[in-house]
């Protein structure tokens, strides 16, 4: 964003440095995922494999607390327009996960006891686990087949050293980019175009 | 009820005598319901023909306004149960209704514009639509297949006519003991015991 | 219900022998919650003292799961139609319960563990819960100041013996009617007529 | 983003061309929305116009279809850990939307017929609309008191030519990051650290 510099430091309470805040923390979240992924570390193609888990499983569950629940819910959205079939776990007709799914989950601080409750049953039962976290070292990320490092800070870390922002912002606004990446290489690979999944956009409300 | 007469008639702020207002109101129109059933006009044989319906759909997508939309997810969670694919419009992961379906709503007025337009766009997609209304003469009874009258008043009813109790109540508590007769019937049909249909229940929350 | 003898025994998949048979369950539920209501034992005037604490709460925050939880919003949503600050657990703009409020609530089995969780979180930040369950000793119930017994099956009790219908069914049920019972008497204690509750309804939908 | 020349053209199903072409779109919205703000046409200030709207409501009512109403749930809830009132319409506890009120939506082509209707009835009920759009010349448009346009893709417009990603898809990315500028600048605007709103996190799930 070249507009920073004309802000002045001071203008804390105007939207259009908030937003410049934002989308600065945003696009250097994005950039040190993308680093990671070129790397030659552990992280190293976990974009892509994050990807074909979901794009292997019987069915796809979302699951998150809070910000990063509604992120995921965009995600699954997405997906159902691609034809996989989706839940959403806590809605009233989602039922029991099973062998072949896999359990798609976001959680800052990968720690949150009901994301790594689920994490367990799901792995119990023969599910597979993709998560998006701060944390690699987490009790989430330990469960996880693909995990997606975001360095940004969890919701408890309210020191502001890893992000400007409040709480789990900038983990949630990155969580939702990510989903829509990958939603967008499945739909690439698919070789569908946009007027293919159009019909399966919700026809009742 | 047998406790209706020791109970003043100026007691009004009393629970106990609340209680018995609600649980004879339901009593009343249950009876009503098995009535015209049991008769030989047209909703005789509605209640088997109503599960039916719902019994041979490819999938069941549930809709309904405030209170019914509560009662009849509390049906679509029992469908699920059953095995049955199962939505409720409005949730993100909700798709298209299609050929084949079946939609299972409810509306005291039969009037209600989003869910009479649902049914209008369910039937134009070659689904089919089942109601609970109270209303036998209203535009949704008229696209429905099948279709259940309740002898309750509907929610912009508040005379106090049909019911003492505020709005729609009647009404949606019905609804609530329709969907758990259709879903019992359902389940006595299959031939499955309750321990079969334990493990469909959502195991990750 | 007049009808039960009429139907032979074996017509286990006919709706209107379902119906009937969810019907008298209720029926004799609710009888009794109502004679242990009159009794002159612990329960004695539980019902008119659970709404008393509703009433009296700063805001109300209603929860339970699956369908107690669905049975629970019903009733949230009458509470905010009578006037009352009316929350849902675990909807996006529900803040923390403090000091003053109540935790209306719902478990079958009275050991749910987030619930029983959530209760004891309520307790300690101050706030008073109101539970309904079919365990007078359990530990929902231990944490409640007021509680209703229900005379039904838990969920986990897939025995036949409390009740003839699946899992919670008669419980769930009930627990619609009594807290449709409660707005009835709290709506006759407020002097209020139903055109003055009509303008609280949701109008953007 | 400077990892776009790396990248072959072709690698179309890769999800980090994936991140990197949503990043890249991202960034090239919010700086549109910023040049615009910054300006000397009728949608010079309007960031902060906004932002004013929403924080001199009695009450904020949140209202959007499909990813839309999920990326306004975010902002939902961090108006509420600022301590404002906040309703999601469409949840079961949320009134009627009155005089003094602010109706925030986001509507991508600003003509979804049930976001109008709303913002029509908001208005008709004396309150007042805050609208996140592509289209200036929009139902929706007309009818708020401070609009943010968008330069992104509506849903229905999936010719490719405004972006390449799928549907509404950008325009949703970023009225997440709008969301969160508002949040983050009214933060400011009160004086409170990060520990203050802290408390008002649901404490009960």
């Amino acid at each position: 964003m070249t507009h920073t510099d004309s802000t002045p430091p001071d203008d804390q309470g105007s939207v259009a440095t908030a937003l410049e805040l934002v989308a600065d923390e945003v696009d250097a979240a994005v950039s040190a995922v993308l680093d990671a992924d070129a790397g030659d570390d552990d992280a190293s193609g976990q974009l892509d494999a994050f990807a074909d888990l979901v794009d292997d499983a019987e069915r796809v569950f979302v699951h998150g607390a809070g910000r990063s629940g509604l992120a995921l819910r965009m995600t699954a959205m997405r997906l159902m327009h691609l034809g996989l079939e989706v839940h959403v776990v806590g809605e009233v007709t989602t039922p029991a996960i099973a062998d072949g799914d896999v359990l798609l989950t976001a959680s800052g601080s990968g720690t949150t006891s009901g994301i790594v409750a689920a994490a367990r049953t799901a792995v119990d039962a023969g599910a597979r686990v993709a998560a998006i976290t701060t944390a690699a070292d987490s009790p989430l990320a330990d469960l996880a087949e693909a995990v997606l490092v975001v360095p940004a800070a969890d919701k408890q870390d309210r020191s502001g050293t890893a992000s400007a922002q409040y709480a789990g912002g900038l983990f949630e606004q990155t969580v939702v980019l990510l989903g829509d990446a990958v939603f967008h290489a499945l739909w690439k690979r698919s070789g569908a175009d946009a007027d293919e999944l159009w019909p399966r956009h919700a026809n009742l409300e």
